[in-house]
């Protein structure tokens, strides 16, 4: 892969991940602390652990294709973690906050799952067959999160938002 | 549905989508010109024209609930924009250009994919059939065009980026 544009492309989205990801860890608690539900509260501990785990494999990833692992900012992320601050502010003591809540984890996960789908196609061709098990490792529990919480929308949040 | 607070968060989601539309209106034609391959090009050309249809059923979707077609600023949509342009400016002229053009309307394409499950979800909730039949068209027009660009970047644009 020496000297392939591809590999620069690779490391920036890299970089850009890493920033997105130590982004989250630092949102979620608040979004625990925010959530009304128990069952929501805990849907973001448990993804809080999962992003401690997905931030250990990424310094894995950097490790392989021998780079310093440090984060790029990401508009993206940024963006959609304001949505969710102003959620949790805008709709404070209200039924809704929930769902909206919720809704706003969903933003991230999609935003994870495009991202890590990209990264590990990309790793593939540039044969880093050990980085892409790593990135489809953090993928599937990205899908088994953006599942579970429509799962919590379907059984308790939505409902609950119309009171 | 009146009175619900669900309401309320529907329809500023509404608006937040709105606006995002018009921004990826606004983006397209700079993402299909910066596009090297042909290929590329014809796929952001034929999700503008997608996209001018999606922006109408929003419309009819703002009739449905009886409230004003207006925009509400994503900063969400406005980070992930910006990310594609800061693609368009720093890998210009390079062959990694395509694959990660492809890859910024890949997380556009998730980003609303989330918007539009969430809304679709919230509309049956709400007793909003019609709306929901409306926003769901587009959820699955999302999640073909994002299947197209993932069967593109295999079939052509991650091995030219390879160059």
């Amino acid at each position: 892969m020496a000297g392939s544009k591809l590999e620069d492309l690779f490391y920036d989205t890299l970089k850009d991940v890493y920033y997105a990801e130590r982004q989250i860890l630092k949102s979620l608690p608040k979004m625990a602390r925010g959530a009304q539900a128990a069952e929501l509260k805990a849907a973001f501990q448990k993804h809080q652990a999962e992003t401690e785990g997905q931030v250990e494999r990424l310094k894995q990833v950097f490790e392989i294709v021998g780079k310093r692992a440090v984060g790029k900012t990401c508009p993206a992320i940024d963006g959609i973690i304001e949505e969710g601050a102003e959620i949790l502010d805008e709709y404070k003591g209200s039924a809704a906050l929930d769902a909206g809540l919720l809704a706003a984890a969903q933003a991230v996960e999609h935003y994870e799952i495009t991202r890590y789908g990209t990264l590990k196609r990309w790793a593939t061709v540039l044969g880093l067959t050990e980085a892409a098990t790593l990135l489809d490792a953090t993928l599937q529990e990205e899908y088994n999160t953006d599942e579970s919480l429509t799962a919590l929308a379907d059984s308790l949040v939505n409902e609950k938002a119309m009171a």
